[in-house]
C-alpha cells in the first residue's frame, strides 16, 4: 500500500510541471485563456500477451492510444508485453499490490484467486461474444465482477473480445473419446477441467511459451484463439489438424484490470474516458477477429495444408455433459455461487433467444451457400 | 452553406464566455492553473427514433451522455426524437445542409440518395452484427462509406447495432409462398425489395407510424427490430404470429452522421472522443439487445400469447434467391458497384468462418439444451 501511494504520486503530475512538453505555438497561445484544468497522468499497463501479438496485444495498445488521443495527450498509458515488467501470469498481483497501474489479460488466468474468474472470460458451452457483453453490461455481471475484483483491490472492465475460439491444434485426429485419454494439451480455464474430466491432461501456458512446448513434445495439442492469432504463433507447423467449432470458449472476453485506489482517485470524466476507450476497443476487436479469422482460415487451409476437422458427436456430447458439471463446480459457495447462478440464468435466457435468431440464421445461410440457392 | 457557417459560429463558444456554468469552487480554483485549452461546443443531434424508444433511442442519448462525460462537460450534444426538429426521414438532409449537426438513424432510410446505403445497415442474407463491424472497420467498408457520404457532406460512423432482427409480426400464418402474394408489409431497405420480388407490397414507415398503420389495416404485417423494441411498440396486440429467425436484417448497424464541415473543424482529440463514444455505444447496444431480446421474447410468449413461427423452407429458399438478386441490383455501377463487391467479398469470407465457428456452435448448444445432454 505504501508502494501504491508512491506510485500514485509519480503518476499524477501537476499540469504546470508538464506543460513544457506541449510547448507548440498553438498550445502556448492558449495557455493564457481560462480553461478547465485537467490532470496529467502517466500510467503503466502490464499484459499477458507476447510482444507484437496481433489482436490481443494490439487491443491493449489501442486502449492506450484511445486514452491518449481522447485526453488530448493528458493521460499517457505505457503498455508492456508479458515479461517486460512482470511475467504474464503475475499481472494480476502486480496491479493488486500497486506495482503496476493496469493489466490487459484473460480473467481465467486468475482461477487460483477465485474459481469464478473464468465466467468473466469464457466457459465451455457458455456465452458467445455478444452474449457475454449482454450479461456483463445488462444482466448483472458487472456488479458481481466489481465485487469479486474489489476483494483484490482491482476495478475490472471489458477490454477486448476474440469472438469464437477454435477447438485447437492436434497432432493426431480425434475420432473417439478414447483419443482424449492421456492427451497432453495446453488449454486453460474450465476448458482444461473438461479435458481432465474426459481423461486428458490440461496445462495453462501463456501464449509465448506454447510453440516450444508443442515443438519439444511437452504437449500433444493446444488451443489458443482462432485462425488469425494462431497463425501468428505458427502452430500449424507442428500440429496439422485444426478442430472447429470449439466448445470451450464460445466468445472470450478479455479484461482491463485497474488498481482500485487509482481508479477511485480518477475524476468522473477520466473514468468515463477510460471506460469508453475499453468499450470502443471491445467493439473493434470483435469485428477485427471476425474479419481476420475469416482471412487467415482461408490462408491456413489453402496455403499451409491445414486439415479442418470437427469433433465427433460422442465427443461433443461428453464435453457438453462435463462442461455442465465443471461450471457448477466453479460456483459452489458464497460470491462464486452467486456469480455462477447469475451466469447460468442469463445463459439460459440468451441461448433461448439465439435458438430463434442467430443460430438458425447461420444454419440457413450456410445451407444456401452449400446448395448455391 | 451560409446557414452552416452561422451554426458553426453558434456551436463553438470561447471557453471564457462559458466558464460561468462551471463556477464550482473546485473549477474556479483551477482556472488560475495553466491548462490545455479546449473548445466548448454545443451540438444538436436529430434522430429517426420515436421519443423514449428503448434500445435505438437510448443509443442516441448514450452517445450524447458519453461525449459530455468524457469531455468533462465541454461538448454538449442535445438529442431530438423524430419530429421534434425534423421528421424522421428528413434527418439526412438536415445534416447534409447543416440545419442539424448530427443524426442517429438507419442508413437504409436513405436508399433514394444511393442504392448502396442499405449495405451499411443490413441486407437480406447478409452480415450478422459482428460481421458488419468486421467489414466496416477492417474489410474496407469505412473508406467506401466515407466516400459515399462525403458526396452529401456527411461523415458516417457506426453508432449502434441491434443484432439479429426478427422476421416480423403477421396477422395470418405464412405457410407457403402464396401467402406472401399481395401481402402489405412494413419492411424497408432491401428486405422490402425481396418481398416485392415474391409478390408482396413493401412500405417504409418510421417506427412511430407503424402501430397505427397495423391497427387501421393499412398494412397486414410489419417487421421492426426484435422482441425488446417490438414489445415497446405493442405489435403483438394486432398481429400474433411472430416469425424468427428473420433473414432481411441479420444484424442491423445504425449510424451517426455528422456534418462533414463540422467534423473537419474538430480537433483530432474531439474526433477521437466522438468516434470512441459511438464505438462504445455500439459495443453496449449489441450486448443490450442480445440480453433484453432474450428477456422480452420470454415475456411475449409466456404473458402475451405470442405464437412463435419459422418461415417454411420453400419461403426461406425463395427469399435467399431473391436476396442475391436484390443485393446485386443495388450495386450495378460506379461507387455503388465497388461497395457491393467489397461487401460480397467480405461476406463470403466471413460466412466461411461462421460455418466452422459460431454457426455450428449455436446448433450444438441448442441440441444439448433440447436433449438435456
Amino acid at each position: 500500500m505504501i508502494r501504491r501511494r508512491n506510485l500514485l504520486g509519480a503518476g499524477l503530475l501537476g499540469i504546470g510541471g508538464a506543460a513544457a512538453s506541449f510547448g507548440s505555438p498553438d498550445h502556448a497561445a492558449n495557455l493564457a485563456a481560462p480553461a478547465i484544468s485537467r490532470n496529467r497522468r502517466r500510467l503503466n499497463m502490464v499484459t499477458t500477451w507476447p510482444k507484437g501479438l496481433p489482436g490481443l496485444g494490439r487491443a491493449a495498445e489501442r486502449v492506450a492510444e484511445r486514452i491518449l488521443a481522447m485526453s488530448e495527450g493528458l493521460i499517457e498509458v505505457k503498455v508492456y508485453a508479458a515479461g517486460e515488467l512482470v511475467p504474464a501470469f503475475e499481472s494480476f498481483d502486480a496491479v493488486a499490490n500497486g506495482s503496476a497501474d493496469m493489466y490487459h489479460g484473460a480473467e481465467y488466468y486468475w482461477t487460483a484467486k477465485s474459481t469464478a474468474y473464468p465466467f468473466f472470460t469464457a466457459v465451455p458451452f457458455g456465452m458467445t461474444a455478444q452474449e457475454i457483453m449482454g450479461w456483463i453490461d445488462f444482466g448483472g455481471g458487472q456488479a458481481l465482477w466489481d465485487e469479486l475484483s474489489a476483494g483484490f483491490g482491482i476495478k475490472p472492465l471489458q477490454g477486448a473480445n476474440t469472438g469464437h475460439q477454435m477447438g485447437g491444434w492436434f497432432r493426431r485426429e480425434i475420432n473417439s473419446l478414447d483419443d482424449l485419454v492421456g492427451l497432453q494439451m495446453r488449454i486453460p480455464g474450465q476448458g482444461g477441467d473438461v479435458l481432465r474430466a474426459l481423461g486428458g491432461s490440461a496445462k495453462s501456458l501463456p501464449g509465448g511459451e506454447i510453440y516450444q512446448a508443442l515443438q519439444t513434445g511437452n504437449i500433444d495439442a493446444t488451443e489458443w484463439v482462432g485462425p488469425w492469432n494462431d497463425y501468428s504463433l505458427g502452430f500449424y507447423r507442428e500440429a496439422p489438424y485444426y478442430y472447429g467449432p470449439g466448445f470451450h470458449e464460445p466468445g472470450a472476453s478479455l479484461a482491463v484490470g485497474i488498481n482500485l485506489k487509482l481508479w477511485e482517485s480518477l475524476t468522473a470524466g477520466e473514468q468515463a474516458l477510460i471506460k469508453a476507450a475499453c468499450e470502443s476497443v471491445n467493439h473493434l476487436s470483435l469485428g477485427e477477429f471476425t474479419y481476420q479469422n475469416s482471412v487467415y482460415l482461408d490462408l491456413l487451409v489453402r496455403e499451409h495444408g491445414v486439415q479442418l476437422r470437427s469433433f465427433p458427436d460422442e465427443v461433443v456430447a461428453a464435453m457438453a455433459e462435463a462442461a455442465r458439471d465443471v461450471r457448477a463446480a466453479s460456483g459452489r459457495d458464497g460470491l462464486e455461487k452467486r456469480i455462477y447462478e447469475s451466469f447460468e440464468d442469463a445463459l439460459k435466457k440468451m441461448a433461448g433467444w439465439a435458438a430463434v435468431s442467430d443460430g438458425p440464421f447461420y444454419a440457413a445461410r450456410a445451407l444456401g451457400r452449400r446448395t448455391g440457392s
